[in-house]
């Protein structure tokens, strides 16, 4: 798939195209990013993109004219058109896995006060990636390529999509490696042995109590399994107990 | 203001600190970042900081000696140590404007499958930008700097901090730059004039306006002005009657 991003700062995403997990997508040729610089569409010698808000306020506004020209000289026939923006409801990973479909994401990157707001009209989706103000959709950008890339078929493991966070709506639980015991600190004995189907169980209650301890609100309403309830019931005695259930070797 | 960012990717952040109001406000000296490697830290020639999961299961986790190492390098007295994690509640506006008062944040960017359960002993607070799932904490830590460095004073205008989104819990309203009219799509007659008196009222009512179209859900629980109830009511009628609230000159 392809991304075509439209920012005042191209040379920002050099850093994040040539590292990790996206360095390795581009290079298998699985995704393409392309930097457009929306200054290069401006009216004026000065390549100014940006005038001062109707009715007056503070700051300055990116104009529309500038953000129209950057998305035709991109636009394929199956492009899907979105903006960062705080005007959406947070992402989630639910909205990661329905882009990863999409063949040509144009994103447009705000800056300065914001857009005129007919250029907010051009567009298929807006996308906010939390409710916190940013200076500009550039970093926001790269969180939403991130998420999309890393699902994209051959970028990571499959096994290691299987069991992570959000997708079945709990925490991850703890894991550990070596060393066994660190400054006082052992690794809990049940996974140092090799019961596969105790450290299985084992797991899904801490993942529980991760998810208790940090994400209550993951878990409103969820429907839990019987073995879940048995575990949560456990869970609740070792903690009225004063156990610590990480060491609660009763699974 | 001080950052430490502990990662595996520190040439990652190079274009982030040489960008936009981020590189303002370090020549400015109104804030440092300093990367640090995790792989400096090290215990074995191959400089290899991962190993395989206690307990079976796929990937690589990150171990806790290089972590505790690194951290010890940077502490400083007034050191808060924050870890880039999906174990917390989302990241908001009011926990950039809480952080901003720190003296010295370490952020640690996990990456691979995650870290040694251990390793989160050390630190003081988890934070999560969203609910997705990323390959490494490195472009959300970005994503707090970013939020935190532009409340910094001297940053940017105070004004431009006065009327933004989330503070006072509703979306920006619309706006308009040059020129007047673009496409046959005209900016609102009422931004053209000079009554400024109208054009908050306006405002503020296309506040609320983009806010029930986009985020029903910050206005829950939310006390409204008698000015508001009225804005409301207007709206309510407008959208009744099938006209465009954005048209309607009536404030």
């Amino acid at each position: 798939m392809k991304f075509s991003v439209l920012t005042l700062f191209p040379e920002m995403y050099s850093t994040f195209c040539g590292t990790s997990i996206v360095k390795h997508a581009i290079e298998r040729g699985i995704t393409e990013i392309e930097c457009i610089n929306i200054r290069d569409f401006s009216n004026n010698k000065f390549r100014h993109i940006d005038d001062t808000p109707y009715g007056g306020g503070a700051g300055m506004l990116m104009q529309v004219e500038p953000i129209d020209k950057a998305i035709a000289s991109v636009r394929q026939e199956n492009s899907y058109v979105v903006l960062m923006s705080p005007k959406a409801k947070p992402y989630k990973q639910a909205d990661a896995r329905r882009l990863m479909n999409k063949e040509h994401i144009v994103i447009i990157c705000g800056h300065y006060e914001g857009l005129d707001y007919r250029a907010e009209e051009l567009i298929d989706e807006k996308i906010s990636i939390g409710d916190y103000v940013l200076s500009g959709g550039e970093v926001a950008s790269m969180v939403v390529m991130d998420s999309i890339i890393r699902l994209q078929k051959g970028v990571i493991r499959d096994e290691s999509l299987d069991e992570e966070s959000f997708d079945n709506a709990l925490l991850e639980y703890p894991q550990f490696t070596k060393p066994a015991e660190y400054k006082g600190r052992r690794v809990p004995e049940i996974l140092l042995g090799g019961n596969h189907a105790k450290i299985r169980l084992w797991r899904k209650k801490m993942a529980l109590y991760e998810t208790l301890k940090y994400r209550k609100d993951l878990l409103r309403g969820r429907k839990f399994s019987e073995e879940e309830i048995r575990l949560l019931h456990q869970l609740k005695k070792e903690l009225e107990e004063g156990k610590d259930p990480l060491y609660t070797y009763e699974v």
